[in-house]
């Protein structure tokens, strides 16, 4: 199953960041004017750019950022803001303090609902909508200047779905026994919780799949640094695919994992029929 | 199938508001100072509460909208934004012209990579994570002074998957013809494009699949307003739930729609087994 996936998206025809480029300085311009933002610190904004004082300008000021230290933020975080808002705050606290806007008009505590899948629906895991949003803040859109945030945003879509999480071990885990580490093959809150829970025998609301919970946030957290600190260095070379333009659904390419042996076959464009 | 997960939604005990009241009050205090987002213009933030520069006050000031406008706007942005960041802007872009902060300062562009559900995996549907973005930052967190933002994201997703989609017909349409609609039975993008496609036999990439994801988007962007000024006028009652506080894992309550008859059986807290 694993392999089958990883065989799929290897196999497959990467995407073209250049290709994906279109709309490309496009930016939404509102009617507010451009004084009261500029006023309020957002000086990396050029007067023309800041036209409806927003913060739609990219990449944002990143200064590369200790995986750890991240990490740490994440795991403790976890236990006030769960996974998702909790990735997004270990990232951005940091900068918030290195950097200043426009990390300080970012809402963090409003993602809480990224928890248990999204308002507890058990759609994605909310540390990879996490990583998503900090990484499509970071570098950009990709109808901006690059589509380097949403395929870093899918890179740890997929590495979550492949590593034996959680992988990082925190300095001072509240929960002080060994817990089975699992691969999810897939960025489902609801997959990847249930999984682990079945190995562990573990309930939802125990303390052993709560911390769980709160290291894989952290080895999310690690991870991303470790690639936007590429991405400053300018070494970054993604290894993101975005799935649905390579197979004619949106999905992840291991579709026996939950169709079994009877995988639908979708309506394929011409293009794509002809070339089977 | 759609009956059984209405039946258990609705037999399911509903979550106290007040029961998911915690750590109220206990926002997320920086060090940044003060002084540069009162600048900003933030100025429904008291000094005390803006330590840190941040928009982490709620609720944030909304004015109510009218949602044909906002739909239809929802619709258009859509082939510009695609699923979640259109129905972010849908609301967002009218309140930067009627109120202006802290909406002008949310970087609603980020968010296209919510379209294919996240970075084209599949995983939410975008409007159902938009839809969640704009009640969490309209009405606040969990964590801060309500739980209504989450529940009204987590109705959204039921009435999402429970609609005869798209639900809203736009004005003037770019695809004239008439196109299928489909129950989802799922918030899942994968799950609802998908049996959208094998309904209309449309492929992805058809000018019909596109349009009616805009129209989907439109739709939610539609009712999200609907919910929106009942909660201005004092007269919302939420009909969310957390599904995974009252099944004892994360998602929701149409399990044999994915596993068939063969469901497993999540480890229960103690509570939870002896309730059984």
């Amino acid at each position: 199953m694993r392999e089958g996936k990883e065989e799929v998206l290897l196999s497959s025809e990467g995407i073209s960041r250049r290709g994906l480029f279109r709309n490309a300085g496009k930016l939404a311009i509102g009617a507010t004017a451009a004084a009261a933002m500029t006023a309020g610190g957002l000086s990396f904004l050029s007067g023309a750019e800041a036209k409806g004082g927003r913060t739609e300008k990219w990449p944002w000021p990143y200064v590369k950022l200790d995986p750890e230290t991240t990490a740490e933020i994440a795991y403790n975080d976890w236990y006030r803001l769960f996974c998702g808002a909790a990735v997004v705050n270990s990232v951005f606290s940091q900068l918030r303090e290195k950097v200043g806007e426009p990390y300080n008009s970012f809402p963090v505590d409003a993602f809480v609902f990224l928890e248990g899948g999204i308002s507890g629906w058990g759609t994605v895991c909310g540390s990879n909508a996490g990583a998503n949003i900090v990484s499509n803040c970071i570098i950009g859109p990709r109808i901006a200047e690059s589509a380097d945030g949403m395929l870093m945003g899918s890179e740890m879509m997929q590495w979550y779905s492949e590593a034996r999480m959680p992988v990082y071990m925190p300095k001072n885990p509240k929960v002080k026994t060994e817990i089975p580490k699992t691969v999810s093959n897939s960025p489902l809150c609801h997959i990847s919780v249930g999984r682990w829970m079945k190995a562990a025998n573990k309930d939802l609301m125990s303390p052993e799949r709560k911390d769980r919970c709160a290291r894989v946030t952290a080895s999310v957290a690690y991870h991303l640094v470790e690639l936007l600190n590429q991405w400053k260095d300018n070494t970054y070379a993604t290894k993101g695919t975005i799935p649905s333009k390579t197979c004619g659904i949106t999905g992840q390419h291991n579709c026996t994992d939950c169709h079994g042996s009877n995988v639908p076959a979708p309506p394929l464009p011409k293009k794509m029929t002809s070339e089977k």
